[in-house]
């Protein structure tokens, strides 16, 4: 089956808000086998509203609405929903009821507005909002469905989950469809791409490959379709098995959103510990990890030291390697790692030096020049970079190659 | 003027990227005048990009597209619109020498792909990017204006600001457009309105307000048009004497995009030096400060100590503390802070310790719970917030909280 989702709403036209409601719908559907065709955001504008459903009905089975059901004045959906299908507003017992509950409960008054959310058009199935005060609606037309649900996202999640998505999936197709990510490190889009000609020529057809390129990383998202999910699963497990031989170098995980949980899941399970000293990076790796729930089983705390004086007093770096070879250096960034590994007494460390720009540079060690160093109880590694003259990007970038280093280190990798 | 925007890519209609370039978009499209009509997301299909342009150019005088440029098989924009505008694909020169040097810098060799992004229709104009391979796409046709931009955010966004915004600027209006920003923090949304619906109410009706919210901090925008730059300065500084008065513990800021922007201009002016002290925070406090350029000048360096160990052995906290109080408690955060400057020789240090959650809460303690600490040469001052309970917004928060305890304390202000 397949889908059209319709966001509405002014602030989302003026890029006040990102609409994250869209993603998420999207995703939540794509798991019980509907397709999205396309996804629209309009004004809160009732002529608007009539045009974007009479051209998403061209194509859609299922039209998912959201926003603009609020009590306020600058929200049109619902008496535009009741236009487009020339029905009344009728006042629902059941829906007002709801709605006392919980003006009660938080403390506050019913007023008209709130009363006002309690009409609803006579020709809809009323979907309850148990986390707000505006209904959720189901309208069945010319073989076709369009459902309205408030834009507050944690409204809208709940109604989604306990209400319409298990409606809408006894609907749908046997087809099962399952996504599988492998996240690669360290190649250009289009090397990568140049390196899977011939592994992606080969692929059945119920499999898509797509890139899905950001700093430091490129996913790779394979796709698959088919009525059964065993025959699935054992052509993709093939596939990546495949895979894994064609690029060995630049595969930094599996069926993870994220380096930092690709981190994370391979040190729980080795019951491994790890520390930080950030200089170019800044902070961001230590970050990147704590932003992973969990992170404290594993990570124990980094020294972001972004002078010299710090790297000496801290890491216990020799001022005389940092005289000589300068803080961008090999000599500095092991130093560094080793330093962080010993003072947290962790199984491992990583550390950074470099030139995140834009300034700084120099003709030997030009904006962009980072090494990353990790250190174990064999040994401490290290490798050069040279990036771009973005500063954020080499942040990002470093961040990411370090994980990815380290993740090689773990496995005996080489770097 | 108005706009339709449309991103191309199956990653968003299947959910798993959030699109937020739109919302950036049509954010800078409306500051010079260009009403956002629409916005569609549509997949990576040549039928579909041809019937998205066909149904846009209907209410659109600008057609903005993203997405589909990448080198790879699975992107179709430039194909299309060459068999849209019925023009042919040559080997553009200056493109060609761009895309060289990007790749020579990165050490890289060219191949076929790369070289093919050289290839743009012979009907467009082409938009230079300096931060990646696929160059940008303007097409005239029947009085209306169509733009391709890759989907990569940060290519993207230098497209629209060095090259298009000006261009379309031309079009738009021969009047002046000042925007400035203010930035609060501390104060939900709506609680801020009700503050100034008075001055609001009185504001000259050359100047616009909007509020733009993220979490923990929301920004208004004040943008006035006038024909006399001179005037607009005036009136605009004259409104935001006024609101200075209206909201002085809220106001944090001005004219900066970020927080971490003002606490570096506020230590670079009066020559201070900072350093940190993170426990829930992570490293994030570390990484916005250092996301600044020219941080160095003020930012010594940070502990991030994410286990009672490290807090005791860095940061010189006594044990006998962390196990009476706790780790997020008064006496260890101020403690934490203390440490931090007393070790980084720093005029101010600032201190987090709390519960991010999702989990490690406590009935005394619940998720959300964080202390914050700024020391000085005068005392160390701290102060308990409970914010909610989603990690990724609470350490947002507390790092934002953070920098406005820190630019109090400076001012000598309450905190």
């Amino acid at each position: 089956m397949k889908a059209e989702i319709i966001t509405i709403g002014d602030e989302i036209l003026i890029g006040q808000i990102v609409d994250t409601n869209s993603a998420w719908i999207a995703h939540e559907l794509n798991s019980i086998e509907i397709d999205i065709v396309r996804k629209s955001s309009i004004p809160d504008n009732k002529i608007e509203i009539f045009k974007a459903i009479d051209y998403a009905k061209k194509e859609a089975d299922i039209i998912i609405l959201t926003g603009g059901l609020g009590p306020t004045d600058d929200d049109y959906t619902k008496d535009a929903l009741a236009e487009y299908f020339n029905s009344k507003l009728i006042l629902n017992l059941e829906v007002l009821r709801q709605i006392e509950v919980f003006i009660l409960k938080r403390g506050s008054e019913m007023n008209v507005r709130n009363r006002n959310q309690a009409l609803v058009p006579d020709n809809c199935k009323v979907i309850p909002n148990n986390r707000g005060t505006a209904p959720g609606m189901w309208f069945n037309f010319d073989g076709k469905i369009l459902i309205s649900m408030p834009g507050v996202p944690f409204e809208m999640k709940a109604m989604m989950t306990n209400n319409i998505l298990p409606e809408l999936s006894k609907l749908t197709t046997d087809l099962q469809i399952i996504h599988k990510l492998v996240l690669t490190q360290g190649i250009a889009e289009s090397k990568l791409a140049e390196l899977l000609e011939d592994w992606e020529s080969k692929l059945p057809k119920e499999i898509k490959v797509a890139y899905l390129p950001s700093p430091g990383i490129i996913k790779l998202r394979l796709t698959a379709k088919s009525s059964s999910t065993l025959w699935l699963e054992s052509i993709l497990s093939e596939q990546i098995e495949k895979l894994s031989h064609v690029i060995p170098d630049y595969i930094c995980g599996y069926n993870a959103e994220t380096l930092e949980e690709v981190v994370g899941k391979t040190l729980t399970e080795k019951m491994l510990t790890l520390s930080v000293a950030e200089s170019c990076t800044g902070g961001n790796i230590s970050h990147l990890i704590t932003r992973v729930s969990g992170s404290s089983n594993y990570f124990k705390g980094s020294i972001v030291a972004y002078s010299n004086e710090i790297k000496e007093s801290f890491l216990g770096l020799n001022k005389r390697i940092l005289d000589k070879y300068g803080a961008v250096s090999k000599q500095t960034v092991e130093g560094m790692a080793l330093g962080a590994r010993l003072l947290f007494k962790t199984d491992y460390a990583i550390a950074t030096s470099g030139i995140a720009g834009p300034t700084g540079g120099t003709e030997d060690k030009p904006v962009g020049t980072i090494w990353i160093a990790v250190s174990d109880n064999k040994g401490v590694y290290s490798k050069k970079f040279i990036f771009g003259d973005q500063r954020e990007q080499n942040i990002q970038r470093s961040s990411l190659t370090a994980f990815n280093m380290l993740l090689r280190r773990i496995d005996n990798k080489e770097m």
